[in-house]
């Protein structure tokens, strides 16, 4: 069963909004596990800390390499396949193709930071590779991990059902998704475009496609040339 | 006080791990307010219906036009002035800038979809304008609400205590941040570089810089030349 564990200081954050819908439903039926650890267990002292002051100044807190580690440790066999993924702005930015990729091994490790950032050393020493979902700053990296779980785990066979698609979707093809319509035909003056109610099927795809690649060349030129060098 | 309104299928979800931490904290605090409405409290029939099947066929199901537009009307004032927000794969994508144009506001709407899509007609007649929080596709936008509230919450005056960081952060200044070392000196046979431990405030200064700039250049090319261009 593809499984995540997911090293935090607010375990009680999951699953969170994982516990409902889609992802919720396949976690109750099995379909995949989650685990989330208190990096505090493995916290100094009579106060559990599991920060300190940043070296050379500056402000803010930083993780301390050996809590982290000493937490990872005790949970992690040594030969644990999993990608071992921390959560952070200066990381690799999540894209579908990452998510699918994941999606289809064995699941991932996720450790969310907080505060000003984790010391480096742990980030080299356990081997733990920088994941960004996006250019901005969140307050810590639990929401992250929600969002890169949620990308995962609807990919992850029978999670989606047959009136869900797993396809023609954004991205998937280099595409954003062309414009939907559902009934009423008419609403507030505005109708559904008639090639829609045509029933030619060869027409509704073409109109369909020509529409994704007006949107993805006029909202995302990025995206487009992307495509065309590939 | 900065106001976000969410309509959404699964109002549970919120305020969620935003109910938690700093977010948490300064919600308790009231320098932030969070109403969740459920759009099905519109639905129609017996059932409630919220969505039906694409005009022109294909897989998923369409969020209905009249009644999210209906939710909508029932709950804003003509003249709210906050932005309304769909998330969207197929959106303008959610960078800093965005975050902090937002939380400098009044608040914010967000509106999230479900199922394959959002009926188009709505997204143009209630002017909602599509944000995506990155190039990777969600099981709905519930997530990605709590992720773009997340980054201009932290953001709200009073909400960041004195002892975390407003500045010098990833992507405020264009480039990611340098590396971070807190106690011990050594660990696992890894030193804090001396500088960080020098006292010497400039060179401490100019070497982060300079690992920022090297850990852009190498990591983020993209974030590199955008820069070089402003």
């Amino acid at each position: 069963m593809w499984s995540a564990s997911v090293f935090t200081l607010y375990p009680d954050m999951f699953p969170g909004p994982l516990g409902q819908s889609m992802s919720g439903t396949a976690l109750g039926n099995g379909l995949w596990s989650l685990e989330a650890i208190d990096i505090r267990d493995h916290g100094l002292g009579r106060h559990r800390a599991v920060d300190d002051t940043p070296a050379g100044g500056g402000p803010g807190m930083v993780l301390r390499a050996d809590v982290l580690a000493n937490s990872l440790d005790a949970r992690l066999a040594a030969d644990d396949p999993r990608p071992r993924l921390l959560l952070s702005p200066r990381g690799e930015t999540l894209t579908q193709k990452l998510a699918r990729r994941w999606a289809d091994g064995p699941g991932i490790v996720l450790v969310c930071g907080r505060f000003e950032g984790v010391d480096e050393r742990v980030i080299e020493g356990r081997g733990l590779t920088e994941i960004s979902i996006g250019d901005y700053i969140l307050s810590g990296g639990e929401i992250a991990a929600l969002t890169l779980l949620d990308a995962c785990v609807r990919l992850l066979p029978g999670v989606m059902g047959k009136l869900e698609s797993g396809e023609d979707e954004s991205f998937e093809n280099g595409l954003l998704e062309y414009p939907h319509y559902t009934r009423p035909r008419e609403w507030e003056g505005r109708s559904i475009p008639d090639v829609l109610l045509s029933g030619d099927h060869a027409k509704i795809a073409k109109w369909r496609r020509a529409q994704a690649e007006d949107l993805t060349r006029a909202r995302r030129p990025d995206l487009w040339a992307a495509r065309e060098t590939e």
